[in-house]
């Protein structure tokens, strides 16, 4: 049998390769097919919105979600690595405003309404989510007078939150490279060929939703495993007990 | 402390709820706005889309996937609860394969290609993967001469595939909405008022989208709980013992 730290660290490389993949993925089709990038309330800053989102709230969230799971965090002290959890998720944050503030500004200038898509609801309601959970984690779990009763209660929320955001980030994902197929393929103002002809575009746009899939069904697949959670010391003498590290 | 039986069927009850509610208002939607229902190749064929798969594939899957979870089940015989979970699944797959029915034969009524958004992509995988995982259940759960090794092994997979397929087809009926909104509302060929401009059919199908968010929230909130876990006897000693009931 395959230890399971062995089997972790293999399945940990894929997650990590199919992220990279995903960030390469999504910036390649936008500078080919798009038109590459700018900060000016053009199309050329819209395309900075799947990039960010894509880098931020899926592939750089995900990693961050499943830190406390890497075997090699469990021996040093959790604190440190909370820390390194906060920031990362912090950076995530902050990538997926950018991404917001792009899409926006891009929306202002040509005079297009915001939040009107179901694609757009998922995705606000999700970085707003997201904003509360970073400051709830940080107050119950970083500040040194949240009390312990409130940690415990804390736990499970921030854990079945952590899920859903994730989950919510793929589904915002998947719709919003769907909908920008749609819009920029079978819009009345291009000379594109339409999305239902198969063209290279579409085809590499919609492989980048298969590895954004593959990305999140792993990370899943990692937060779900029990053996892979991490132990407090006086949990360590018995790996067959329900963890419940706060 | 409300006990965890109380908490359990409170949540289910309002899982329940939602359950019903996506199935009003899919088919509401489809009744109110875009004409009805027919079987005859039509825009009214497509309809039954949407219905057969929310109904199918996100609100009896999601029902099924719980089933185990019912605290009133665990003092019965596993295998009585195991048909009924079999049963309900093969409902739900009957109704997923219809509902695919429903747009292939839309599609070849009106010459446009299967199978070329990011949407369709998601939602064949997922069916697919629906029916390996039901075909894989039926043989290592149910058949009599499933060695028990060999069921064991095949739990945690089964688990991961069942909350996997739940995932996408969530993220298929996300998009898939968006994308039925964008082609009906902003077409060329129709008088309806644009997505962008907030009409009354769009937040409704909206809306529908935000209570399959919830619906499915709820389902892996309950999947995720490891106290709503079946005990098997020689278990029942520890609620907190990990459950491993094959």
């Amino acid at each position: 049998m395959i230890s399971s730290s062995v089997l972790f660290y293999g399945i940990y490389v894929l997650c990590l390769c199919l992220g990279l993949l995903c960030v390469v993925f999504v910036s390649y089709w936008n500078i080919e097919w798009r038109g590459g990038f700018a900060w000016d309330a053009s199309f050329l800053q819209f395309n900075w919105h799947p990039v960010l989102m894509v880098t931020g709230l899926v592939v750089l969230y995900g990693n961050a979600a499943i830190l406390y799971r890497i075997p090699f965090t469990w021996s040093q002290r959790k604190q440190h690595w909370k820390l390194v959890h906060a920031s990362l998720m912090l950076s995530s944050l902050f990538l997926s405003i950018l991404g917001l503030c792009a899409v926006f500004d891009f929306h202002t200038g040509y005079h297009i309404p915001n939040l009107y898509s179901l694609h757009s609801w998922v995705g606000i309601c999700t970085v707003v989510l997201f904003t509360v959970q970073w400051v709830l984690g940080l107050v119950g779990f970083l500040s040194p007078c949240s009390p312990l009763g409130f940690r415990k209660l804390l736990k499970p929320v921030h854990a079945w939150m952590g899920m859903a955001i994730f989950i919510l980030s793929l589904a915002s994902s998947l719709s919003g490279i769907n909908e920008k197929l749609l819009l920029a393929l079978d819009g009345n103002s291009n000379s594109t060929a339409a999305y239902s002809s198969h063209p290279a575009e579409a085809l590499f746009a919609n492989f980048l939703g298969v590895l954004i899939v593959a990305f999140g069904l792993v990370v899943l697949g990692i937060l779900s495993n029990q053996r892979w959670n991490r132990l407090e010391p006086e949990q360590e003498s018995s790996r067959s007990l329900l963890p419940e590290d706060n």
